[in-house]
């Protein structure tokens, strides 16, 4: 099972965690450390597949969740996967669903059997386990799935988060089991909350369990940063130096330069993508909102140092121009942006590290970037 | 004043006034019979300016009413003009705001000085004229400027469908006298409604005022089609055989096909893309509603003989998917594809009358396309 996603490891930080490799997948092979756009339901919002792969997109993450729901797993099968399906032939993860129904509040119920929820479209009684949702993940064919787990909240007391960190590592041996495909990578989940010896228990029953990759999950769910940095010093000197190592749900650029110190190659996240379609757009001073009033007269690109399409192409004022009379372009332009800044800092970030200069980019990175913002 | 456009007779048909032509603008020349697609807001909606450039647009369509309320033709020019404003480097035609000016009904009052009418975005009172109209096209820098008409309704009675035309023809002259740039060529419209003799007279007038081209107004405004392509009959044998006629407010591909059997070189409608916002597609069968729960399962592509980015890469039932999740990417893959439907529609027809067989292509088209539709 560990032969269809390998990490090759190019460089290590000699100051950090910090870390460049290769992530090789059956749908091509990706630099690391890499931001993964969201394609929650098999689209990334607003997005072409060729303007992802212009940009340089290596894999992209869709959710398990939407696409059980809508359109279904066995027509996107009958499609000949999800690949086909939406037209992308590089890399896919999908995650497990775990993080979705959890969500759903009052609308899901937990047991070790698995999580009963009602459909958020339709309002249909639905089941997911650890079998199933490999199950619909395998129908998919994904190049990376993640295992079905339950995402500890913050804040949460110490016995419930032990109980569901349990479950996490027993939910994880079953996706194990029911895995079936060889040309797909299940990558499991650490949990363990905001206590270091759960994530350690964590990190250690699933490294045990030998898969080929490893998910960080229950951070960036509201603690604040620091703790979230401390909690991923405690975990990823605890994982195979020779597996790659994916926090999800982050994707701000103060949290991916922290985070890549600390030694993670994949991110993903909906924010540069959602923000975008409200206007705002990153860039190394912060957010840029463009559809405001003050960029109106602004023929300045969003980013004069910028070499995506938007940026090489079109003005702050015809973009704010494109948001006041509510055009798709101009939510297309600010979204290709944003990906290609990402995608752009995480290159940028990966060649400093190659070049034994990482800790100088973080400086430079933080001389910009405003300490408050996120 | 006449440099700017210069039409290129290529080929005539020996049975109908069917032509193959090369329209020569400041921005690049473009065959004709062309379809423009239009960009109301400097923007054809949800394509960007590559993806046009690639499915072979020429030229498009702009509108002079809403760039004057929004952003502001003074900001226009300031940018550099419309095409670098918008990032287009084709041709670009603008209408005169006339037509929509008298499409506001109450808001508007009109007198032989101009129309004074309220905006639609925000109330305010504004002011367009034959020179208004001309300077702020003079602004936008488009390469072909329309002259500043009174549309006639239809139905119309004949003493205010004469009335109105001959206003026409003297506003036409106070916009070739306000015309001040030399890198634009201003077209004059043809008026006079459903009256013959009113469409000869507006043609007779317009012509011995020299315009580099001719639009024909006051088509396609509810009447059935029959008395359109009457009209049309009784209009472009008037006009001169070396200029451009262009058939405004046009984009269905019958009225197209019997558009250019009576002689039209240039169209342009919203109908492809507006409807494609919608979840309908063009087709040599007629319409086909992506969006369908018939297609949920359809794993062809929308038409299986084009070759747009849409129907090369994705099926009806992802397609659909997309307009029931909502997401962006499905309308611009359904107006993708029926803008280059049309497109390539123009094409395959200036290919026929080339190689003499105008009437047979028109027979074929017949036989496929539903005669009730539209
Ligand atoms: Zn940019
Ligand atoms: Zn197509």
């Amino acid at each position: 099972m560990t032969d269809a996603i390998r990490y090759e490891l190019v460089k290590q930080c000699a100051h950090t965690g910090a870390r460049a490799g290769i992530l090789h997948t059956p749908h091509g092979s990706f630099n690391t450390p890499m931001f993964m756009p969201v394609g929650t339901q098999a689209t990334v919002k607003a997005m072409s597949p060729r303007e992802l792969t212009e940009m340089g997109a290596g894999i992209i993450l869709s959710n398990t969740y939407h696409l059980f729901l809508r359109p279904g797993h066995e027509l996107v099968a009958e499609a000949g996967g999800l690949h086909k399906f939406m037209g992308w032939d590089r890399g896919i993860l999908t995650d497990s669903g775990g993080f979705q129904v959890f969500s759903l509040g009052d609308l899901r119920k937990i047991s070790e059997e698995g999580v009963a929820f009602r459909s958020h479209i339709d309002g249909s009684r639905q089941f997911l386990s650890p079998e199933i949702a490999t199950q619909v993940q395998n129908a998919l064919g994904s190049d990376i799935l993640m295992a079905f787990d339950e995402c500890v909240p913050y804040p949460a007391e110490y016995d419930y988060a032990k109980r569901s960190t349990e479950r996490t590592t027993r939910w994880a041996e079953r996706c194990l089991k029911a895995h079936s495909r060889a040309d797909q990578g299940l990558f499991g989940i650490v949990q363990g909350g905001m206590y270091k010896d759960l994530r350690a228990q964590s990190a250690a029953e699933l490294t045990s369990l030998d898969f080929p990759g490893y998910g960080i999950g229950g951070l960036s769910v509201g603690e604040p940063k620091h703790l979230m940095y401390e909690m991923l010093e405690h975990t990823t000197p605890r994982l195979p130096t020779n597996k790659p190592r994916y926090l999800m749900g982050v994707g701000t650029a103060d949290c991916l330069v922290e985070g890549v110190m600390r030694g993670v190659d994949m991110f993903d996240c909906v924010f540069p993508t959602r923000v975008a379609r409200n206007g705002t757009t990153m860039t190394k001073n912060g957010r840029l909102v463009v559809k405001n009033a003050e960029f109106a007269r602004d023929l300045r690109p969003i980013d004069p140092d910028c070499g995506c399409y938007a940026c090489q192409n079109f003005s702050r004022a015809y973009i704010r121009h494109l948001f006041k009379a509510d055009e798709i372009f101009g939510l297309r332009l600010t979204t290709i942006h944003n990906l290609y800044h990402l995608l752009d800092f995480m290159r940028r970030m990966r060649q400093a590290i190659i070049e034994d200069r990482f800790l100088a980019f973080r400086e430079e990175f933080w001389e910009y970037y405003p300490k408050e913002e996120n």
